[in-house]
């Protein structure tokens, strides 16, 4: 999966990925009332909103992008009807041939991490048959249990040809708290990064391994020593545009051959419309806003790659 | 919640909670062969049975515990069928008066964070209506983001009265990876457990507070200290039984009123029928071998207890 997310990103020679993190807020109101006059003002009506929100978005956009990343919290909070939302935003982004990056950033101890690995990226046996459950390309995993919380996630990854990001230092305000804390004289997060680097050593692809790191965007200096402590290994890069990042903070979380890094954006993408930038498209054409913010952040990074 | 908590410890005399994470080989054959039969070979099938399992376990047992301990895990390894079950699992036991505590390890940045907290303890808004999506009365939480990917799941606990467990020392053998590491010659745990401390200060029931902690009974001298760090917090101890504890490791897990901890254990519960001691149970009555060895785990931590 990771050659195919290479591939993807050199033909698309577009770094990056759109976080599909639906808040109702964000859903244009003729959506939303479509929904509720379908299903009532109901969780089943919230997931058909986010469903065809996403949908519109994911249409207006799929050609112009590698991957998509899908936040399971935004849909989590709709209960069963908004996991089905999601299974259904993760099998479409799927079909239309998109790598999907599932931010599930799931960490357990040893057999209920399995399970978690089954769940989203592997298969489960019943009885004589087996299934996947959710199926995403990538999951987003928390390494604070250490590694025998990660290993079972390598093991299916290995046997399904799919990937994982680590967290290792992320792009919130308060990561610092215990991520930056100094052990022996390197901060968590480096210790963390080169347990990502000796993680995804066994792990590779053809050039990359697929067992990757996320780390911020609104963290730059730390993206720089990062991409150095784990060369290998892909960077998901959250935190760009809404959380503050710009195009030229990132060069550095990339390699030299330009590949290394992935940056995403959510609201900034999916709810484009509201801002100033795009309200010409209006409410109504919410997902045409959105290319355009795609086309703009694709011509940023590119701009600020070329710049270096 | 805390103090609901509290009051049916101290009624069943049994600091103790029952883990349901119903794997598929713990289910008893006839149970899955009727739900095959019914469901045929599917992720249906598998939900009904460790469906059929849980709440077998959960009616031969509730009368003597205060608390279950549901991992989601086990349940989202068959994707939005599993769901259903974890669901129905957990509005089954707070109907029978138990304590529900959603072992779902959940933590992300701000927003993320809110998604999850409304998702598993509070409401989501849906036009001029509100829903509880998962409704557990207790979530466990990863601590790695720091402050503001906790902060949001306390302001739902306060607003709904439930509360959490936060992951301080988890109960794993490579736990220490990261957790162990000194800081200024503190461990990184102790650092959490400092942050649960002055998390749960100002959100206290009568005695305790609703922030509670993880710390694994594998490591009772880690539990000691822990104890003395965090006075006023609840601590779930997870690694009882299977896992290697025994009562008498317990002990300091306690404060000197009996309470301030609550010790999980479930494969040594739930699959007990599979234990020589409660083999003459027979798999057919797996559900009196659980409550059998429900009342051996409360006699031998009352008689830790006791004893010390």
């Amino acid at each position: 999966m990771i050659n195919k997310l290479i591939e993807k990103i050199q033909k698309t020679q577009a770094p990056i990925v759109v976080g599909l993190d639906p808040m109702l807020g964000y859903v244009p109101g003729h959506i939303q009332e479509k929904a509720y006059a379908e299903y009532g003002e109901t969780l089943e009506g919230a997931a058909e909103a986010i469903w065809q929100f996403n949908k519109e978005i994911v249409d207006k956009t799929y050609d112009l992008i590698p991957a998509v990343k899908p936040q399971i919290a935004m849909y989590e909070q709709f209960g069963i009807e908004g996991m089905k939302a999601y299974k259904k935003t993760v099998d479409y982004c799927r079909e239309k041939g998109l790598v999907v990056i599932g931010d599930v950033k799931r960490g357990d101890i040893g057999s209920t991490s399995a399970a978690y690995a089954v769940g989203h990226l592997g298969k489960v046996q019943v009885g004589n048959k087996t299934y996947a459950g959710f199926d995403e390309d990538f999951a987003t995993v928390n390494p604070y249990l250490g590694s025998d919380g990660v290993k079972p996630f390598i093991e299916v990854c290995k046997e399904e040809k799919k990937g994982l990001f680590i967290l290792v230092k992320t792009s919130n305000p308060s990561s610092g708290e215990f991520q930056d804390q100094l052990i022996g004289g390197k901060p968590l997060y480096e210790l963390v990064g080169e347990k990502v680097a000796e993680w995804g050593e066994d792990h590779c692809g053809d050039t990359y391994s697929y067992i990757g790191a996320v780390v911020g965007a609104t963290y730059p200096e730390q993206g720089k020593a990062l991409r150095k402590v784990m060369p290998k290994s892909f960077i998901l890069v959250p935190g760009y545009g809404a959380q503050g990042g710009k195009g030229k903070d990132l060069v550095h979380f990339f390699n030299e051959d330009g590949l290394g890094a992935i940056v995403n954006s959510s609201r900034g993408i999916i709810a484009a419309y509201r801002q100033e930038a795009y309200a010409k498209y209006g409410e109504e054409n919410f997902g045409d806003a959105s290319r355009a913010a795609v086309e703009d952040m694709i011509a940023d990074i590119r701009g600020a790659l070329e710049a270096r």
